[in-house]
Order: C-alpha cells, then structure tokens, then sequence
C-alpha cells in the first residue's frame, strides 16, 4: 500500500505529513535542517522524512508521490521562481528527495496555491469544481481553481488577489513597488495600520498592538466597543469585498474560501465583507458564497500531498 | 469522414458554418429564421442546416458536433441563461436541431468565450494553454482560458472582462446599474462617449461622429492629429491596461488577444496599451503579450464548433 509526503518547506526546518492516498493525514513531524540552500544538509531532510514514513509501517519505495509548498511563485510547468524570503535551493532538494524515494512522483506548489489545494481534497472546497481561496496572513496571498484545477498562471502569478489593486489614490507603497494593493488592507499588517490610522484620525490612543501584525489586539478592541477598530474592520471588509467583486467578473468561482491567520476574526468581519461583496460585484454573481477555511495552517501541507499524488497518477 | 457545425445564434436569423474535424472551414451560410422564441420556426432553421452539409456532400448522419453561441450567459453546465438582447428559446431550437443531426453532440457558448475558443482552436492562441481574449464591441466582453480549458464561471460570467471596476469615481452608470466599469471606456459607445467628453473639455466641435458607437470617425480624427480624439484613445488604453493588470494577478495568462469592431484601431493604441499594463501590472508579469486576433467576426463560429466537438470526442 502507498503513501504520500506532503512537506511545508521553511529556510531552516520543513513540515512534513505522511497521508494515505485518499487523504487521511497519520503523522506529522518537524524536521530542523539548517540551511535549504547547503547541499550538506539534504541528508538530514531524508533522514527526517524516511524516520517519519518509517514510524507508520512503510517503507522508502512505498512513498508513490512527495509534494514540496514553496514560499513563492512556481509556474504552470512546476518551476519554482525567485524567493525572495528564504534561502532554498529547489534543485538540490528535489535530487535529494528523489535519490531516497525512488518510486515517487514529486510536485513543487505555492504555499497559497498549496492552501487551495489543500480545502478542494480534504477541506471547505470538497467537490467544488471552482473557487477562489483568500489567505490572510502577513501578507495576502491567494488560489484560483477552476474546472477542478489550480491556475497556476504563466509565470506562477495565478491567485495574486493581494496585489489586486482596490484604492487608486492610495499613497502608502507596497511590498510589490506598487500603491494600493489589497495585500495594504486585508493582511495582518494591513487591518493593524488601518487601525492605527483611525486611532489617530479620531485623536485617540486606541489599544497598545504588540507588534506589526498583531491582529488578535484589534480584534480583541472591536469585540470590546473600540470604535476605530470596528472603522478599520470595516474598511478592510469593504476592499477586501470589492476585490472578490473583480474576481467574481474573471473566473466567477462557486465560492470564497477565507483563510490565513486573520481568519480568526471571521466572525467579525463576514458580515461587513458579504455586504461589501454584493454592493459592488455584477448582479448574477451576487450569491456566491464566502465561507471560512476548515484546515488552517495544515492546509498546504494536504495541498501539496494531492498535487504530487496527481502527478503520480496522470 | 465526420462533419462539425458552428452556429451564431441572432434573434431573427442565424449564421451556420460547416467545418472539419480539424477546424478547416468549409462554407458558411446565413440562414433567416424569424423568431427563434416561436416553435414554428425551427424546421426552417433545421432545412437551412441540411442545405448546407449536403451542398458540401455530407449527410445528415455524418454531423458529429453542433456548437451554438449564443449573446448571453452559459454556465459550466452549458445551461443557456436569461439572454436581454434577443428572444431565443434554447431548449426548443436543441432540441430541433437534436431531431435531425441525430449523431451530433451538442454545446451552448456564450459568444465571447466562443470567440476566445476559437482563437484558441485556429486563431491567434493556437498552442497556448493559457489567455485572455478581450472583445471590445458595442459592449465589453471576454473569454478566459486557462489549463487548455475556457473558464466559462458558476453562473456564466466568467470573462465578464467588461464589468471589471476601472474608475470608482465615475458617475455615468453603467448598462449593468454600477459605475465604473471598463465598458464604460474600452467600447466602441465608451470611445466615442470619452471623445466627446475630451471635445466638450477642450470647448471643440470635433469631428462629427454619425452614431453612438462610430469609433472609425474617433480613430479616423486622432490619425489625422485631432488631440481630443488622441485623448481619448490614451484614457481607452489607460483603463484597459489597468484592467488587464488585474487580470495578470488573478489567472497570470500567457498572453492577451484583443479582438471585436474596436481593434481595428488596435495599431493606434497598442503602444499606449502596453505602457499602461506594465505600469499598473506586478513586475513577474511585465512581459505578458498583448496581441490583436485573427478570425475577426468569424471566431465565434469557430470556437462553437470547436467546444462541441471537444463534448463529441470526451
């Protein structure tokens, strides 16, 4: 019987899950590596991993596929781009994984394509054929999936809702060189300047944010009566909804999946974003549903895992 | 040897061409059918069919695939939906055609997406797995493909290119009851409107446009050096390079077509076009072709028979 690796790869340490074929996740570990980008220290990943499938009754050649979630773009033909955030060489890796799982198939996949992937096997999206998944995290990344497969984009750009353009005369510059990105609004970062800005538009000194992405302090303002933390909230609603409204004109999905860490305060914010989504979206899209991820963080890794047990069965 | 139709629905008449299996097109017919909501009328449109195969030596029997594209929505199931413009009875007219093509598969496109399929099968996009075609017509419309396949939405409005939000301060409402939208400026009915907004502006006469949607007198003034009309063409491109930026960051096509009556001015504004896109589009995407297309009024008939010939063989 096979099984499938799913790894979330970080610049010093990977995530990894060991799943049956049709989804069932039996064991994770967290393997510490050092540097991605030091051929020295491959061996330690399949060490990691061969202890991982090991500890569940299989053997190297029974892994039939291993998914690797990357932290940046990955194009149609499974090349991984330029990561500008961790240090990693994907080559390498992907040699070395190969050299000790003989018999798998292995797949590269953003980690916000990863997520989507990750809700249409085994998550909210279960049997959608299309839809559009939103993680809200440090930054905003996204998935687009129709006709049951993720669109990866010709240059691995598919699902970069966060650098969607929602507010024109914006003066702040993003992380992309560019102004007025919803990434500026809907991320962690994003929703804590938001609030900030209202505190001191309205002269008060609102409640004490820990750190830049600290979103769990706002959440917590609103839930107590902060009214400017209730204005940012909305705002970032308001742009957020206009941005799937763009969305819904393009690719017009069966649903919005909403994820990443600020999805925590969705109950906060859904109504404000489902009001936001129909004021400005065309008349027939007007019912799509925006519902919240059910995997959380472990979505990438089950994406990852589907992605590369495709592959091997293709 | 196996015959394909592709048919243009209009609301009194219908243009049918006869192809092979390998997207030659053999002949075309034009075909005057009265009402296509009236019952009565469907044997005259089955007559005109059978006329034209067997003028080209096929029987009846020998129609593997009959595609009709139709000026309205077309969900992922191929249910045709409210059409505004015309009075069709869809499941009357397939089922006539059902009735004596009794071989045949039969598939629903909406005529925008069709045009972008059949630049896909014959046109322009051959071989690319992935664009975005963009008709601009009297209104604004569009086709997405990606994996190969045509990205046709939940409800049918995926491509709705049109009705992607360009200027939230507009104060003209658009056909669709928001504000703001691309077909506001990117029509033929939105060139010859921002024309003579930049003529009013300007306290000008211009040239004297004979209809609400007489872009030949716009782009005949601006060849001719009128500043009002170069104007416009500039603020045209400016939005639909805008637009297509949006589009980059949600499905990243391969490339851009640009087809429908105003491309014909596509060599006035193509440079204008692609210096707006790479200013608003993120940097991984700067290099996204933006071409004219090819099968100009004929490309809907084609990408018809091309999605219904794809039903017959799957």
């Amino acid at each position: 019987m096979g099984c499938v690796l799913g790894i979330d790869v970080g610049g010093t340490s990977i995530k990894a899950g060991v799943f049956t074929t049709e989804g069932e996740l039996l064991d994770v570990k967290k393997i510490p590596t050092g540097d991605l980008a030091d051929p020295k220290t491959f061996a330690r990943v399949n060490d990691g991993l061969t202890e991982l499938i090991q500890s569940r009754g299989f053997a190297c050649e029974d892994v039939i596929a291993v998914g690797l979630d990357v932290p940046g773009p990955v194009d149609d033909q499974g090349k991984v781009g330029m990561l500008v955030n961790i240090s990693l060489d994907a080559d390498g890796l992907q040699d070395a994984i190969r050299s000790t799982f003989t018999n798998a198939a292995l797949a590269f996949v953003n980690d916000a394509n990863a997520a989507a992937l990750g809700e249409l096997w085994r998550g909210s999206a279960m049997g959608k054929d299309s839809f559009v998944m939103v993680t809200l995290g440090t930054g905003v990344g996204g998935g687009v999936v129709a006709g049951g497969k993720l669109v990866s984009g010709s240059v691995g750009a598919g699902g970069e809702i966060g650098h969607i353009t929602v507010c024109e005369d914006e003066e702040l510059v993003c992380g992309c060189g560019r102004r007025g990105c919803l990434e500026q609004y809907a991320s962690a970062t994003g929703i804590v300047r938001l609030y900030q800005r209202e505190c001191a538009a309205r002269g008060v000194e609102g409640a004490k944010v820990e750190h830049a992405t600290d979103t769990l302090t706002v959440f917590k303002a609103c839930r107590e009566g902060d009214e400017a933390a209730a204005a940012a909230i909305k705002t970032m609603s308001d742009r957020l909804g206009f941005a799937l409204a763009q969305i819904s004109s393009i690719v017009d999905p069966s649903c919005y999946l909403i994820g990443g860490g600020v999805a925590g305060g969705f109950d906060l914010f859904c109504d404000d974003l489902h009001e936001a989504y129909k004021k400005y979206c065309i008349a027939p899209c007007a019912q799509t549903p925006i519902v919240a991820c059910k995997l959380g963080n472990e979505a990438g890794m089950y994406g990852v895992a589907y992605a590369a047990l495709q592959e091997a069965t293709e």
